[in-house]
């Protein structure tokens, strides 16, 4: 196992805390809290209009399941099923929702790295699944071990990123038959922080939980009491749910452990092209496999996901961070606060390069995200095109931008207590002096602030004799001092060795099925 | 005078959109209406507690007007006025900002572009007084006439920037004596949207009116009876107005004109190092000088205007859109609803050059704007450098956002009647079909996306066969293409050759003197 280059660390104490040396100072870690009022563009009736239209689709139209293990249990349940169209009724899925709970935690090999989810808490999850990567040096490329590997680390690097979500990057390079469990190998070595399972067949999934287990140092009994990883599952928009998707789900939920379900609804394309019309799509689909899991294991943590955005209609390529992306995303909150469910969305955009654009559609659908209350950001850092692509310098760039929203959440902005009103020291100051040395700011002045490690706040010509380097550039020297700089954390050499002769004998078995 | 180029349009129907036929597609004129309940991060005892230590430097510490009449008529007014410093009484401030109107109207020389200020209403304004231009081909430079008429057209052209602001660049190859007789006359001819006068000297704010009363074509007592134009003063901060702006605005008071009050109170430097000290040092210095104007002027239309952000604490400079700014806006916005005053903000960044760190500082900045409430966006297209530079494709650039901001607001986005909702539409495609050919899509396909003229949508590999060219680059050569594409608004002859010759004879009379 020399190769994965993983040191035993587990003599050292647990780290919550990424400090490297030199590469950047950045913020400690914590989960946000979002203190601001949602915002809320449907009034009361039309946030039950959604909540009748969701409910006759269910009722009326039905939801597709290929999967023959729930159309059972929906029959037993007690559900019209006529081939794999199931009809809900309202009393079931309402009842079904109503066992969600509406807050939870999800706990990783590290405790010290436990998540909130629900509530007001946010966290921020890195980019997931894209089958390439971008970088200023290599172009566009297919993903590689070697890159997800970095993503990894700067998964782990970055206190603001609070979980690893799907693989940053596919590693088209693995086998598909073992991928599974070299990435998780991975995850869980180069990072100690919440991670992620892919309903893409029962023995990836099983796989994937087992060597959480492991990790974790925990029975198969401790294992199932208390949510340590979770899965995101997507609908086939339009009304429909695939066999492998399902199929992890049910093993997920019945060993206790997250499930977000996450239709993938773009208005005009699979979904209908008014946004509460492809909200209502969304809701029917997800809620229905909510109740499904909810049936079959009462109070397990379901995660509504939300990614209801618009297509292009010149060409049909989606679009991202738009202002029917944001509307879609703070009506889906309004919906499920109605329900009570915990929210995901994603820090979405359609460009191809980490530019302006790229940052005007992140930072928007950011906003979005904290205006619908939104609990689990998905794709926080170094998503491009749309999610075909992951990107180191878009990784360090969204950070940034993520430290400034966990930043802004701080209450201690919005302090008037006598210090905070400062009319003492404007007394002292008076109108010829400055605040540079007064007492108030000398006592404040080290923590008054966000402290950006990208942003260049200099003046031009500061900027120019350094270089005049752009953001991207700037990112893109950053993420290497970053990678330079990554410490793995610490990991109890037994379970690691447990953890790597498991790895060892799923590979010698043939690892996972690739018909599918 | 014919270097001035500007062609006799005036049999020209009058025309409030630009519609160019090559260069981009645009959303027509309109006035955006926000239709967002306000981000409110103080509980109403926080605004009571701001409110009362603002009314304590105001009655205690008292504000410097270094302006022998505003001193005189604060005498007059029963203030206690020791030297340059006056102490208002709590009842006296109060009087005063309740004469204040909380919505106005301001009617340019084309009344099709007159401008609603206040209520929920948001409208935008080109960037101001910049010294220097920066765009990719020059890189920086000292700002010229050639420029100030470059941004003066995309002023024009743009319905989505509703109001031409202070200089978008200083033209600083035109005298002093005579630059604000040029740049007047080109505002006015070039465009035909709402103008600004600098208080910068009697002489230029007399000017300025008696330009604007011209190009309207009304009477002195016409002219006085209707907002036609405003200035924007800035305090000095700490607890200092100066001369020349209190002159400005106490001219434009008298003569029915609106007056911003904008004090700049970076946290930290001229301002207390907490968020809710600044705001309480902008509210004494804003609420001192309007409570001045209504004295004189009773119910003379005032806007406050806020410019709190902080400073870099290392090294002094200006930081904007970050989460402190977005913050003081946000309480700003939470004290002028408190006093019932239209409020004015801007699109603010640090950034050198129009990459990723420009358009996330830029969205953060407009965001907050949005949250606040606020009626007048400053700057809001094409400002860089803490407002140093005026840069054409961060114009084009911001221009693309604010479109998108305009749509936002769109209640249609938010329709759920049956045809929103789209029951039918999912009932009609049902689980095997897709969107784009269902009737419910055509009959709404062409207005139901935000529809952009800049951002790129495409795959990577269309992105790259087409030159990979990044956002700025694009916005470059799109700058250039509006530029050829400009047509100027069509200007009444007779008015234009009136305007002319008050041009003409005012720089004979060698301008306004330029030693203050």
């Amino acid at each position: 196992m020399v190769r994965r280059g993983g040191r035993n660390r587990g003599g050292r104490a647990a780290n919550v805390n990424q400090h490297a040396a030199g590469a950047i100072r950045q913020m400690d870690w914590r989960i946000p809290v979002n203190i601001d009022a949602p915002t809320e563009p449907l009034d009361e009736e039309g946030v039950q209009r959604i909540h009748e239209a969701g409910l006759k689709v269910m009722e009326e139209i039905g939801i597709e399941f290929l999967n023959k293990e729930a159309l059972e249990i929906f029959r037993r349940a007690g559900c019209r099923v006529v081939g794999q169209n199931v009809r809900l009724g309202r009393e079931f899925v309402l009842e079904m929702i109503d066992r969600c709970p509406s807050e939870f935690m999800i706990t990783p090999r590290n405790p010290e790295h436990r998540l909130n989810i629900g509530g007001r808490h946010m966290v921020f999850g890195n980019v997931s699944s894209p089958p390439n990567t971008f970088d200023l040096d290599n172009g566009k490329q297919v993903g590689t071990q070697a890159w997800f590997r970095k993503f990894m680390k700067l998964t782990q690097y970055f206190n603001c990123i609070h979980m690893a979500c799907g693989y940053p990057v596919e590693p088209v390079d693995v086998h598909p038959s073992v991928r599974h469990l070299e990435c998780l190998y991975d995850k869980l070595t180069l990072s100690d922080k919440v991670v992620h399972a892919y309903s893409l067949g029962t023995e990836r999934v099983e796989d994937a939980i087992e060597m959480v287990r492991i990790a974790a140092g925990v029975t198969d009994d401790e294992f199932d009491r208390t949510p340590r990883m979770f899965t995101n599952i997507n609908s086939t928009s339009p009304l429909k749910h695939d066999w492998p998707m399902i199929d992890g789900a049910l093993r997920m939920a019945r060993r206790g452990q997250a499930v977000f379900v996450t239709p993938f609804t773009l208005a005009g394309a699979m979904a209908p092209v008014t946004l509460p019309g492809a909200v209502v799509l969304s809701m029917a689909e997800g809620l229905a496999a909510i109740a499904l899991l909810q049936f079959v294991s009462p109070g397990a943590p379901c995660v509504f996901g939300t990614f209801t955005s618009n297509v292009d209609m010149r060409s049909g390529a989606p679009a991202f961070g738009t202002p029917e992306y944001v509307r879609a995303t703070q009506i889906t909150g309004q919906m499920c606060r109605f329900y009570g469910l915990p929210l995901r969305a994603s820090n979405a955009c359609a460009a191809n390069v980490p530019d302006g654009q790229a940052m005007w559609e992140s930072v928007n659908s950011m906003w979005s995200a904290v205006q619908a209350g939104v609990n689990v950001v998905y794709h926080s850092a170094g998503w491009l095109e749309g999610g075909l692509i992951a990107c180191p310098e878009k990784f360090v760039m969204d950070c940034e931008t993520l430290q400034q929203f966990q930043r802004y959440f701080d209450r201690s902005l919005l302090e008037t207590d006598r210090g905070g009103l400062a009319v003492d020291a404007i007394r002292e100051v008076g109108p010829d002096g400055h605040y540079f040395g007064a007492s108030h700011t000398r006592e404040r002045y080290t923590t008054a602030f966000y402290e950006p490690f990208l942003s260049d706040w200099r003046n031009f010509e500061a900027f120019e004799n350094s270089g005049g380097v752009w953001t991207a550039q700037r990112a893109n020297r950053l993420y290497k001092e970053i990678l330079a700089d990554y410490e793995p954390p610490p990991f109890d050499s037994g379970l690691h060795e447990e953890l790597t002769e498991f790895v060892d004998r799923r590979r010698r078995e043939g690892g996972a099925p690739t018909d599918f």
